[in-house]
């Protein structure tokens, strides 16, 4: 504790023992503003810097250790596996083989559905649920979250691709592009991560995911049509528009009405077992287990009636065996390095914002620390190393980690077992699925995206803040109507926008005292607050910045203006003293103190003395570098609104209520 | 006042005679915390449009007037001259006459230099300075600004043209792509101000433009060593490496001594005229007329000696009578119609910046209000008249209006003397400025452009603010060593990056309570503030977003962890309460209301309580519509940091200080 400061009050002081003693004239005690000791410009530029990147301190746990016990550290933060591992026992093992085997049997039909949403052949949605799951299980922090293929990163890679290559016609090609976007996808990852830049991702508000989520989802609900109605014909646009116009198109030529029965029948069964989880948590196996069941009982149904001769849509091939290897198709050189390069930022991007949201409000819910920095560095090696291994862009899938949570996973064991049970499937399995109906696979689709489209949310959003609701709704519709791109940038942009706004025009109320009290609030909030005569006191709600310091100071003109008016016309004395509370200014900067010199001198001007309230440690600090404290008079700043109303009022002639 | 409130509080209203009171066992009279009358949606929506569009109330005059009285207002918004021209007397005439041929003598030389910065023939200067400043003087509402080309937006205009069009060998397609940018400037400015978005230009910051300024000066200075040392092959390039280069290699073929020596002599003579004028400010006509008379001395020696003849550069050629009409020149069509738009934006955004920045700081001055996008309608239509008659982009001078200012302007009418004395110029004058030499004219911009490099200004920039500090040297070096337009993005870039981190990483602090108060404050600022035992008091300095709401929550934890380690190595018991003081959090969106649900969920695990003080308005509005608020329940939250640790403390075991 500074002694200086202590030391400065030390002849002011006085027993302040009575609000009502300043009615007695006996001087009230009145605390000095505290000027904090000068900061060593290098300390500052370090505590700045520390805040900003390293704000969670991830070097805490190095300090005072050998340098043995810091190796050993250091690869436990790298690999949390070898942290969590040593405890780790047999009744956890259970849960997670549990686990594992239910969100396996969900991801099995999600990964086939999913891959076709990329344009891409089915076995690439397994293989991308076996190698990166395996990676995260050995350097992800969160314990719930299920990797994989999902539905919005599948159609927006699907989307992206597909504007720059073909899939029809150079399905080798396209396919090369998926796994060059997939490895910048996981540089671009792993880059945030490593430069401790993922504070980047919370510019993509709360408000915008959900209307951008929401929006997706009806896009891919959207694109099943396709394989729902039997159309063969069906357009290359997402916007609901083509879509709807290539659905009333294909009607003239007739849908093919077994496929429509046999994907009804099996959507309404879907969308039945999820209505049954959702009713009885206990029942949550019911829609785990309920995609793969309604494939195995489709396919045998197909298989016994050949219904693919009356044009029921089938799968018909899915190559067997493990992913082969594909480094050698990433493109390193050419002109479509810089295209797989921009594909893979906005998809990684899209993808860490997905697994960050799900592996937060996980940790949330079991109350542990999950590092967004270190997370990003996991999921992105799990994208570098699945690029290599024919897998696409793949991240925490939001159906799939809830499931994994409520069959009650305990570590990122489950990912593994999950990951084993998907390479038994290739081994052995796949062709089987050789009379999997398409229908079948879109109504698992149909049912599972469904649930992104979080209408609470929105009514939620609606009520508490206007402009989120127009930022959620500018995303869904540009994503509906337009592309999933442009609703990207709507949803960025007016996030922007709001954050301009907030810094440009900045809030500031009229304050009055509480009665029975020595407190002054906004009277716009406190109605029953008295306003002081001859006082006006004013609350500047933001920092004070370039954006906003002729505003402010134009407003707080405008607020004596209007005041002197009202008082003009009852006859009352005007106003004498201009409070500023800055109670809620956290900085100022030179163009800042630049207002308040030109505020000062219009109020000298008109006769009104300037007084501040309650500067904050980096305003008083700024104040005294500046020549503004000398100007208006260090007797001018206040620690309360309460100690300046006593003393402007001790000096003016008007009464004091 | 509404009574709702009033009433509300009757039954816990008690009075609140003494601080000290609590020690007493006596319950102390706590105010409830307020709850705004709800708002009409429409109705904040119309306050968000008028705060961000309207704030300074435009049409406030008009309101209760009849439809005649109406008319005349209106046409006195537009055209201020009606309003002050009623009581313009012959006292105010004489001011003007005096200050009106004061800035005519420092223009006209002035002129002719700028315009060859904007590689255009001589006389386009003085044609811009006819057309505009009348305009103005009609429209404009600033008593004291100067009209007429400026030093750096001539730079800025001359590097962009010539990036499209080369001057020398295509003079007339550049001079018609000069009267096109200068279109759209003003049609830029006009479309600002009627859209009210005048706000924009505040987003270039006071540091950014001091270093900008000062870099437009170093580079303008340098430009002018081509006609002080009289060399004939220059670079064409601004930046200081090639023009030193430029510089050397011509070293060897032999600079023009005589052409130094006059140049040399008369940049001395200036330069002493300027320190008199700043020593003794009623000498302030010395360095006003130093320039014409420079002109005239300099131009008589050439003549009698006949310089020219030993390679002295001058003039030659100006052409005499007033501005041609150019409308049919400006390009409505074609390629050059975009380029036109987009060097007229740039140009039009920075012209606007200077003339509203001089602009305020006289209004501030005299004390008058200036309406910002009234003026930059007044500049737009001024640039929008000046490009049909061969002028290019002027605007408001910093050098010209101050010497307007001290030569006891009252009102534009100096701006019209100016332009009349310019015309006459034009009309009588021009041939005698054929034996001008070049060195004079670049003297001359040399001393006026010395004053733009503000290095006192730069020194308190650095005093006050580190990151404004970065963002003027960013700017200032961007124009010195690359370029005008680099220059300009890096400090636009810098100034956003500084609101971003602002909203991204807000500063928090805990809070302590000041000695024989009832005040909390920042435990940095305030060393003598004492924690109390088992509170932990922290404060949020800023709008809750999704930007911040993330790293808010982080924070706050990490408070409380760092907390309770220290208080657990000196055996004191752990925090169970803790009070977040919401006062200078003035608003929240659904990110910050998650946060905080997140916040509440991770305390109850750890057996920590939270406790909110003092919410705003807004921020209490939120709480209530989500659902937040009865999850922690309505008597968690208090008027005030002393309240809520009085409740607190009367609840934990803990000795309370």
């Amino acid at each position: 504790m500074g002694l200086s400061s202590v030391e400065a009050i030390d002849a002011k002081e006085m027993d302040y023992r009575s609000l009502s003693s300043s009615e007695h004239q006996q001087p009230p005690y009145m605390h000095k503003v505290g000027v904090p000791p000068k900061q060593n410009l290098f300390d500052e530029f370090k505590t700045t810097v520390k805040e900003t990147l390293f704000s969670d301190d991830p070097l805490r746990p190095f300090k005072d250790q050998p340098r043995s016990r810091k190796f050993i550290l250091g690869l436990q933060a790298v690999f949390p596996i070898l942290d969590w591992g040593k405890s780790y026992n047999v009744s956890k093992f259970r849960g997670d083989v549990i686990a594992g085997l239910t969100i396996a049997s969900l991801c099995i039909p999600q990964d086939i559905g999913y891959a076709k949403l990329a344009n891409l052949a089915p076995q690439y949605g397994l293989y991308s649920s076996f190698v990166p799951p395996l990676v995260y299980a050995f350097m992800g922090s969160s314990r719930d979250i299920a990797i994989g293929p999902v539905a919005v990163v599948s159609l927006l890679l699907g989307s992206l691709l597909s504007s720059e290559i073909d899939p029809t016609t150079n399905p080798i090609e396209y396919r090369r592009l998926a796994f060059t976007a997939t490895f910048f996808a996981g540089i671009t990852q792993v880059t945030l991560g490593i430069l401790r830049l993922g504070f980047l991702i919370d510019f993509l508000s709360h408000a915008a995911i959900v209307g951008f989520m929401g929006g997706a989802a009806i896009t891919i609900a959207l694109q099943q049509l396709k394989g729902f109605l039997g159309i063969k014909k069906f357009t290359k646009e997402t916007d609901i528009i083509s879509v709807m116009k290539s659905v009333c198109r294909s009607a003239q030529h007739g849908w093919n009405w077994p496929t429509i029965l046999i994907g009804a029948i099996f959507l309404t069964l879907l969308l039945f077992a999820k209505y049954t989880g959702k009713k009885n948590k206990k029942l949550f196996w019911i829609p785990a287990i309920a995609p793969l069941f309604s494939v195995i009982l489709s396919t045998f149904l197909i298989y016994i009636t050949h219904a693919e001769k009356q044009g029921v849509e089938i799968v018909r091939h899915i190559e067997k065996g493990i992913n082969p290897p594909s480094v050698k198709e990433i493109y390193f050189t050419g002109d479509y390095l810089l295209k797989g390069l921009r594909i893979g930022i906005v998809a990684g991007m899209i993808a860490l914002t997905e697994a960050v949201a799900i592996g937060r409000s996980f940790a949330a819910k079991k109350d542990y620390q999950l590092d967004g920095n270190k997370e990003m560095v996991a999921l992105g090696t799990m994208n570098v190393v699945g690029s290599m291994t024919s897998c696409y862009v793949t991240t925490g899938s939001f159906s799939r980690s809830a499931v994994n949570y409520m069959a009650g996973c305990q570590t990122a064991v489950s990912n593994i077992v999950m990951s084993i049970v998907v390479v038994l499937t290739l081994l052995f399995i796949t062709p089987l699925f050789e009379y999997t109906p398409n229908a079948i696979l879109s109504a698992i689709i149909i049912s599972a995206v469904i649930g992104l489209v979080d209408y609470e949310a929105t009514i939620l959003i609606w009520k508490i803040d206007k402009f989120d609701f127009v930022a959620c709704m500018g995303a869904f519709f540009g994503v509906v109507f337009a592309s999933v791109e442009i609703g990207l940038i709507i949803a960025v942009s007016i996030s922007f926008a709001k954050i301009l706004l907030q810094v440009t025009r900045p809030r500031t109320a009229l304050l009055g005292k509480i009665p029975r009290t020595n407190v002054y609030r906004n009277i716009q909030q406190y109605p029953e607050a008295t306003q002081v005569p001859g006082v006006l006191i004013v609350r500047v709600d933001s920092a004070i910045y370039f954006s906003n310091s002729n505003y402010m100071r134009e407003r707080i003109l405008r607020w004596l203006t209007d005041e002197d008016e009202q008082l003009e016309s009852v006859n009352q004395p005007k106003i004498q003293f201009l409070i500023v509370d800055m109670s809620p200014v956290t900085d100022i900067d030179t163009s800042g103190i630049h207002a308040f010199e030109e505020l000062h001198r219009s109020l000298h001007k008109r006769e009104v003395q300037l007084v501040l309230s309650n500067p904050g440690r980096v305003v008083i600090d700024k104040l005294h570098a500046s020549d503004f404290m000398s100007q208006i008079g260090e007797d001018k700043i206040f620690l309360t609104v309460g100690d300046a109303v006593l003393t402007c009022s001790a000096k003016s002639p008007a009464e004091v209520v």
